[in-house]
């Protein structure tokens, strides 16, 4: 299983489907369905991505997920930490302190501070976060923005709309004539 | 697991006590005793740091692994790729073209050139990448050396030399006097 896993990539691709999601909140099974992904995989989720406070459920009879925070205020490092929690990169051992030539008590200069190999896989780290925490929702968003074409987003308008009338049991908002 | 493994961490370990090496060859299974490890798990590392030309073994009566070129060229990342394998952070599944709303044939800009989200991923691993390939067993080496006192080294020499008496039944070098 690579580091970052598919959960993070399933909700990063729901979360940029939902910019500009005030004005139509999705489930999470709207948001497997537009996508062709397993449901139930994208259901665990969402709960995750609450609690981190990036997105909200939203009452009423309209009701489903919505950012909680603007899209520039949301970054790839924070949508990852929410669903993958903060993984170690590595996971130091310590084998330093079991050096049999330093006894059963180490002395302190073997074993004091953080190892030098611990040290340099920690700073590894540090690029990696700095990188993913460099782009935001709407950095991505405006990259996957620019290659569809305008009249797809009314193709999308038009598939959300009729899902939330298929709930609701009438229009679900006033069309123009 | 760790996206960088115990496997790494006990080979950059063995590494380090093999600065210098081309004096003292040294097993497998004794840098696994001097270090309080698992042989067998140590012995899986050193072929596969061998096929990447980081160690060699050297042979005749004090056989043993050396390192096969000096520490200052033999990065972490050139250890962390021999061990592991050059494994990606992310492990992307293309989601983008099961959008429902793009059909069984999705068009070209949907699916065309790296996935935004992708993107992100690749370089972020660049940044993390070139951190770990920035730092060299010699600089390691250094960080660790600095905390040592001199006499720990020479307790390590004599431990090195009783081994090898051990295995070929007679001194392994001159004392002096």
């Amino acid at each position: 299983m690579a580091h970052i896993t598919v959960s993070v990539e399933y909700g990063l691709h729901c979360l940029l489907w939902m910019i500009g999601s005030e004005i139509r909140p999705m489930s999470s099974r709207e948001l497997a369905e537009l996508q062709g992904v397993s449901p139930s995989f994208v259901a665990k989720i969402f709960p995750k991505l609450e609690k981190a406070g990036i997105v909200r459920a939203s009452e009423g009879v309209r009701g489903g997920y919505v950012l909680a925070k603007p899209a520039p205020e949301i970054s790839c490092l924070d949508v990852i930490d929410a669903i993958d929690g903060k993984k170690p990169l590595f996971d130091c051992q310590e084998v330093r302190g079991g050096c049999v030539l330093l006894g059963k008590k180490p002395p302190g200069w073997a074993i004091n501070g953080t190892c030098a190999i611990h040290a340099v896989m920690l700073r590894a780290e540090k690029s990696m976060r700095e990188a993913l925490a460099s782009q935001s929702l709407a950095d991505v968003a405006e990259a996957v923005g620019r290659k569809a074409p305008p009249e797809f987003w009314n193709t999308f308008q038009a598939w959300v709309d009729k899902k939330a009338e298929a709930r609701i049991g009438k229009p679900a908002r006033a069309r123009p004539a």
